[in-house]
């Protein structure tokens, strides 16, 4: 298992007339926190497409329990559970500072040449970086 | 059943750098749909604030098949499968011109007094709209 | 002198919790007018850039009057004043179904070689179908 | 003279085809930094619409320089010009991590009676944070 915790500030363009955030940008605060993770292990996904890689998503999952609202600081924990192979699943949870369960979710992605379309392995070096992690 | 067809251009700040329309972005295309929806079934979604009624998302699923691209002109198809309760369930099914499958999808909403925040029956007058098509 | 007028509605998503269309959202509005004044004119953007040619833009000015609103159904009268040469403006005039006026702006943008990053000249073809407007 | 600096990390969902961050996304990175500014000087934003008071923008005006990318930590350098009366102008000047100048932009907001839409005056709270700051 790998996780992480990533903080993200509620901007105001981000809430919609409900005083809410609008549910759609959840999404975005996943991609944050999944970027911030592949940080945190020391390869940023920035690399990874310099390599020719990306990680298009092939799945999301999203159960909303409370709104989040403008300027709440959100603390998103983001894990890996399983041993990436062919895909690479990410659970996540949003709470607020009062520590409020705001939604869980999970996305599955796949790894991809960039020029071709076509699905392809890990590279070797995230790879590494990963199994310390599921030993 | 409920069924009705929305078209929607992609917009240029719609992509991200891979050159798909973002992943996140399809929770606003399914936002736009339902709305259409409605408003073909002769309610539109804001009247229902203007009654004190908000319809929060409490949960969503997507799989994605084929990424939509810039300026391609989307149809969603948008279907209420169930006569609607407390909650409201809505599948999307979104293709581009040439007829192939960019990704599917699934909404629940329940119905709140904006107020208060607490739930409430959907308004009598959409239940009267609805029910012919669930007979 | 050219010029389009171009429908669009507010979706949920572009409001903020002032209720009001999100500052920022405009440019996105300012866009789609553009792009489907080329289309009517007979040369939609997407092949440009299929020709390798991109339009960055290098300026922006919004002079803000009303908030649009949610579901508001917009017009933006999009104007080309000039011959484009080198650069090309454009201006905008947003209003809502009751005729007033909410915003007015103008953005200049530059052909830019999209391999390279250079500036270039306006493909000749764009520059037949623009010709007449300006005579 | 009031003047703070404030980071941004761009993100994936702000990129565009182009590989830029789309042209539209800086009005809300100069939202982040206003708001951070007002933080920092002891008075949050969401404190004033607490009171009742929203300052909803009546102008921007951006010159893009660079494009900003994908990851890009940004710099947003935020001043107050000048002691803010009705109106409140704020300049930003965003660079990127290699010191390279991406844009800059003014804004200009006023001071609203959320309740009524009408003008008001800026809360003396405020008035007194940032009075030091132009003696």
């Amino acid at each position: 298992m790998y996780q992480q915790e990533v903080k993200i500030r509620v901007r105001y363009a981000e809430t919609d007339q409900m005083g809410y955030v609008y549910y759609g940008n959840y999404a975005m605060y996943y991609e944050v926190a999944r970027v911030e993770a592949f940080r945190t292990l020391g390869f940023p996904y920035k690399r990874l497409e310099e390599m020719g890689v990306g990680m298009p998503v092939i799945s999301m999952n999203i159960k909303y329990h409370q709104p989040a609202r403008y300027d709440d600081h959100l603390t998103v924990k983001v894990t890996i559970p399983d041993k990436p192979r062919a895909r690479i699943k990410f659970l996540y949870e949003v709470t607020n500072e009062a520590g409020k369960l705001i939604n869980t979710g999970e996305t599955e992605l796949v790894f991809m040449k960039m020029d071709t379309g076509r699905p392809t392995r890990m590279p070797e070096v995230m790879e590494k970086l990963l199994e310390p992690h599921f030993a």
